[in-house]
């Protein structure tokens, strides 16, 4: 580990309750950073829906490039009803997650003992989705043509490639073999999509022969999402690609203690780039700036970002606080900042 | 009501358990037609994995002219892991669902009290989704470079008009209309897919102007998922792409009472063709010809061709005898046939 390393972070706040959330998870790194012998510098970008509105400015790529400097970037959330949906996702997100060729989407379910899940009887659910982030329907790689006339067509292309397929089940084995239960499901809709689908069915099982040890699954994705509500603890890694990640990950947040607890880191594996954190849910414009927004998904996600940047112990640390602060929930409610608190006090400690 | 009218059907019992719980959906048709002064007179298509392996054809297009002459399609269950994933699914099921223009698949859900659900409080869930049959990411529009090598490419491309969701859209309009809460929400995501997304957007807010009474509301995809495990009540009328469709008709029959009891109808609303009524579970190869399979969803499937045909009085009394059942089921394991003969037995007393 390094000696009083001074790390960069590129911190982009964003919309809604990401400010209120954000600035919690930076607490709890400045708690964890001096026993850990590190520093966090960061920058705040200021882009979102405000910038946009006063600017027209979603990304500009002298930013992008400032940004790319960084050893790592903490995202709160982006996104507004005052402006035209796709406007920030693609323009501001998803630029930050292709650009920086974000390929694997890191977003891990727990279910905590003591938070309470929507299902009778999860039973003991601990797995990752290793979702891909820089091809499939998510590419940008569509069109429309005679746009509100009854004549219109509008088209979405899900482009996959052997190059980006491969690198990120590669990822999720060498997740797989790190765990105790070895074991890696691979959820597409090859009985369907049968280009792209036979691609990641061919290319896991081409890694697979690699990888012994690993017991290998497959589930179609409507499938998948059965068992995500009548037998959750059955997932250990699952790889998929880009759309069915988002939306198997939203619902395997919502049965293991809500999106205010899901973190998620999008990493570059080959460091050519800093790596992203970021909770799963949105900015929540709805009661944003109230400090009504749980932090905990923010801090976790600044949990994962030390374990990206070799932090192992200050990874930990964050964790256990989360842990214990969970256990102790009480129902009572806490405003934004008195999570933060207790859980930096804890992770301090 | 027609005087002793004869429907003819084709019948389609496919693979796996798809016979088994075909002929009970066909017995409960018997046992109703009588006194609803109807017969349905059958011709059985002997398609699926065995006639595959026997002569390498899926779906002939002379047979499919000869189905296409009949009043109504019931399908038992398509597929089978010897048979090449993809070839019999779109060979086969997806030819019927494309050519006969079955733009309207209906699925509805329902959690009946006496039937468990993996959700510890469910609330009362009753809600259809309309799901588009003959677009989106279903089209087969996509293809694959230098397969197998390093530099592989597939894409799969999802197609949608104007036209196509414009139909699809009016006919859950009109279905919300028929109901009494009157709600549709759209179910998509215009934040990423936003050429696919704004148009099925702009679709709804338009046909929205003609329907004042109707509550329009928009959820992405993901966003979905999670309000279908924690607040199912919340819908009434669920209109969304073929691909989104799938998704959320799987976890909303999880979440409901299990895909036993999940029926559906892929519906030509023109009448250009016959519809066609399949349960949506598939073809459970590992319990097939044990008389293991529950044939309710295939049962219920049967209640939407009566009502597709007219016969609403013979689709209530099926769905009552369904009711009927279920409120007495003790949990004691019955035979495909014992479930069928009971509800039978209801049906036609
Ligand atoms: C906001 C949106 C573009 C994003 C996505 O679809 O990836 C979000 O849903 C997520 O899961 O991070
Ligand atoms: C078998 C498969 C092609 C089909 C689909 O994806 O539509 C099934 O999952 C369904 O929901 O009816």
């Amino acid at each position: 580990m390094s000696e009083n390393k001074n790390f960069t972070l590129a911190v982009v706040p964003g919309d809604g309750i990401g400010p209120e959330v954000t600035t919690e998870a930076l607490k709890v790194l400045d708690a964890v950073a001096a026993q850990h012998g590190v520093t966090f510098e960061r920058t705040e970008y200021d882009l979102g829906a405000k910038r946009w509105h006063a600017t027209g400015e979603t990304l500009p790529d002298a930013e992008l490039e400032e940004i790319r400097k960084h050893d790592a970037i903490l995202l709160g959330a982006v996104g507004d009803p005052s402006v035209p949906s796709g406007v920030l996702e693609r323009g501001l997100l998803l630029k930050l997650r292709f650009t920086l060729d974000h390929y694997v989407n890191l977003r891990p379910s727990k279910i905590y003992p003591s938070v309470g899940s929507p299902l009778a009887a999860p039973g003991e659910v601990d797995f990752v989705v290793v979702r891909e982030g820089t091809e499939g329907p998510y590419v940008g790689n569509g069109g429309a043509l005679r746009v509100g006339t009854p004549a219109e067509i509008a088209t979405e292309v899900s482009v996959n490639t052997a190059y980006g397929v491969e690198r990120v089940v590669r990822d999720a084995f060498a997740r797989a073999m790190a765990r105790p239960r070895k074991k890696l499901t691979l959820v597409h809709k090859n009985n369907v999509l049968v280009h792209a689908g036979h691609l990641w069915k061919r290319t896991v099982d081409k890694v697979a022969e690699e990888f012994p040890e690993i017991t290998v699954d497959y589930l179609h994705v409507d499938a998948a999402t059965i068992f995500l509500v009548t037998d959750p603890a059955r997932f250990d890694v699952i790889v998929t690609d880009n759309l069915f990640g988002d939306i198997i990950t939203d619902l395997a947040a919502a049965i293991s203690g809500g999106i205010g607890l899901a973190a998620s880191g999008n990493i570059n594996p080959d460091r050519t780039a800093p790596s992203m954190f970021e909770p799963v849910h949105g900015s929540a414009p709805d009661i944003a700036g109230q400090q009504k927004a749980d932090p905990t998904a923010a801090i976790l996600s600044a949990s994962l970002l030390c374990e990206h940047l070799g932090l192992t112990e200050a990874a930990r640390a964050i964790e256990a606080a989360v842990e214990a602060d969970i256990e102790e929930r009480t129902g009572a409610a806490r405003s934004t900042a008195e999570i933060g608190d207790a859980i930096a006090k804890r992770a301090a400690g």
